[in-house]
């Protein structure tokens, strides 16, 4: 007999069929024994006499000949999707026998520490709240990449071996590389800029790290970062309202495809207006000052306080809960970005802000190779280690800009998730990669 | 005025328009000048009086302002998709100037050494021809992913960074990971097998890094890797109509999406049949020995003279230019490979030939957790480290197998490349990280 998935029993009722999956909870009443099994498709319950169940315990792989049979009214589920059904079992064999389990999965939320789901990463993938985490993100990967292919975007993959850090940093991680060094990439800017020279408008979905030696709630080793370039643009907002569609698409994307995860997280999608709000950095400081009585007018960024007063203002004054930043100081800003012509301390580089947080960062770059090549020089950057992109401007780049973000922050920020590491799959720290060092 | 790209000036002829793009020819001809402008969608020519055309020349980056018109029948080019239209300019601005090129770019095939063109990625990336490479590498990974989607496959993120090299081995890149010693992933294969155990079906689409200390025409030091994993199966057979599943939808992709660029290379899509044939090793060795009295009947593998004769055999006898073998010795494959009950000695690992090379490579995978750890003892792997993987075992994994293969291969056989390195944007081997090392 063909398998039968558990969410198609509901259209399936008095058929003979065939399931295989996990069991999920077993529940023993005396002469009848009742097994939640959990496919890919989420759980059913299956009612079976002491004898087919016997030894049957939770995570045991099992497969189950029975009946579908629709529930008496009462006795509908409303929590479960298949809840209108169970599965009288004519037969159950076991597929796959697994050990004691070293907590109970059977919870609704699992209540455990973070460590704890890690340490047991096999297992806590199985619980239906942590699979959620990861469809959702691949539901914003996957909008991220249909947003920018309807926009004529090529994606392609951006190498994680670079040959030198231009930039210097000790937060880049070394790789011993045959008998030279080598570095892994902390971002693909450099590639997806000379890949504008060619194919104008790319992006890119590749893992990029970050050796930071910090172990904070928002920071890991390596995650998926998201990135976008465009070329042949007029102005900085061009870039800027390209992000704004990107993520206008992905949040989108998610409430439509995603209101069963949603829900489990009790999480909402922000607030955004028709054009979300827009501030240079002074401007920012300004409303803060006014707002709180504290000056950060001269500060080079905002500080995570700061960031959380500027959100608050856009949604209580535009009911946005997105907002962009733009027009930081120059100096404190990468070599590329392309400073503002009427006021040139000022770049146009932009963050969007969103819940308190920084959600994404782009800008327009410099596209005339003797103002890069001249503040390459200011930033101490050696020409020689970025010869492959300085060729990209050196025969005709058009004006261009871009934008990035990390598909495990969005995440965590739309799921509200107290910490990155849950919106990683196998996340790297320093103190773990998988295992604890 | 709006930009008008290069491919919707047939459908506006007698309009004023703006064009952007790179110069890509100048024909000067006296009182007028010809240049075929470039951008994302392609060339188009305009036709300019000497003033306006002063000073430009090859890739220089320019906006033309000027009026569409319909040429006369026979100066219709039918090698360019414009062909039927050119552009009487009115104003040119220059937006980027160009240095005087290396190389002549203006070649319908770039006649050049691989070296030149790759020390010249940047430019060489502006050709027709070399941006079809990564046009059809496109359409070969969206294809894959579509596919699996289609059949209900989750796509992770799997990590580039791992803790420990359970089979030794010394063409793995070593990471100088803050205090400790990390290293590059050669393969997702122990990622997506224990995520079976609990989203049933992944894939993922992700660099992988091989230390090979060889320069050959067909191995790189990074490369994209496309892999599939999935439970539930009843029989290895399962996983090879997988395969050739996925492999025959991205072979229709190429077909419809792609004629353009096939054409460019002269190149066809392989002839498959209904069923790609398929062969256990000893029954290929013995047809090869048969065909060409080599006797290769005893070897563990099919050497390269063996592959060639093998897919000569399935074109000629099956009308199918690719063919899967199946069932090598257990002991020269991964420890986790699923021996063949009846003939434990032969394992069911699969590959997929085709015109002469290895294009995929899968097969079912051992569940049973104990077989499992006996096996990782048989091939001297410490289970110590490989906790992560053998826990979702421990606790209940459902029978699975996968397949794998790399982008950059498809490209290559598929359109007929001589050299990997031509199917990746930006190569890494033992000589080179973008820069001669």
């Amino acid at each position: 007999m063909e398998r039968t998935l558990v969410s198609q029993t509901i259209e399936k009722i008095g058929s003979e069929v065939l399931l295989k999956g996990w069991v999920n909870t077993r529940r023993d009443h005396g002469k009848i024994v009742f097994i939640d099994l959990r496919d890919r498709t989420g759980l059913v319950q299956i009612v079976l006499n002491p004898e087919l169940a016997e030894g049957l315990h939770s995570e045991d792989v099992i497969s189950v000949t029975g009946l579908i049979k629709a529930r008496p009214e009462k006795l509908v589920n409303p929590k479960l999707s298949t809840g209108t059904v169970e599965i009288e079992a004519q037969k159950v064999e076991l597929i796959s026998k697994s050990a004691e389990l070293p907590f109970d999965m059977g919870q609704e939320t699992l209540q455990l520490e973070l460590p704890t789901l890690l340490d047991n990463r096999a297992l806590s993938f199985r619980h239906s709240k942590i699979q959620a985490i990861f469809k959702v993100q691949e539901v914003i990967i996957n909008a991220f990449r249909q947003a920018l292919k309807d926009k004529d975007f090529l994606e392609f993959q951006s190498p994680s071996i670079i040959p030198s850090i231009p930039e210097g940093g000790a937060e880049v991680f070394e790789v011993k590389y045959f008998e030279h060094k080598a570095y892994l990439a902390q971002s693909p800017q450099l590639y997806k800029s000379l890949l504008v020279s060619a194919f104008e408008r790319v992006f890119s979905v590749n893992q990029v790290f970050r050796a930071e030696p910090s172990v904070t709630t928002s920071h890991i080793a390596e995650f998926t970062s998201l990135d976008a370039e465009m070329g042949f643009i007029d102005s900085w907002k061009e870039v800027k309202d390209m992000a704004e569609y990107t993520i206008k698409f992905i949040l989108n994307e998610i409430q439509t495809k995603c209101s069963q995860e949603l829900a489990l997280f009790r999480a909402v999608i922000p607030e955004v207006s028709k054009e979300i709000p827009h501030l240079k950095l002074r401007e920012a400081q300004q409303i803060i000052f006014d707002r709180t009585s504290r000056d950060c007018r001269k500060e080079k960024d905002l500080a995570p306080e700061d960031e959380r007063e500027i959100c608050k203002w856009a949604t209580e004054k535009h009911h946005s809960e997105l907002v962009f930043i733009s027009h930081y100081p120059t100096k404190y800003r990468p070599f590329y970005t392309y400073p503002d012509d009427e006021d040139p301390e000022y770049n146009q580089g932009f963050d969007l802000l969103g819940r308190g947080r920084e959600w994404l960062t782009g800008g327009r770059r410099i596209h005339d190779y003797k103002t890069l090549l001249q503040h390459a020089k200011e930033w101490k950057i050696d020409p020689d280690k970025i010869k492959t992109y300085l060729q990209a401007f050196e025969y005709g780049m058009p004006p261009l800009g871009g934008f990035a973000f990390g598909a495990e922050r969005i995440t965590m920020f739309v799921l509200g998730l107290s910490n990155i590491r849950e919106a990683s799959m196998f996340p790297r720290d320093m103190e773990r990669v998988d295992v604890h060092l």
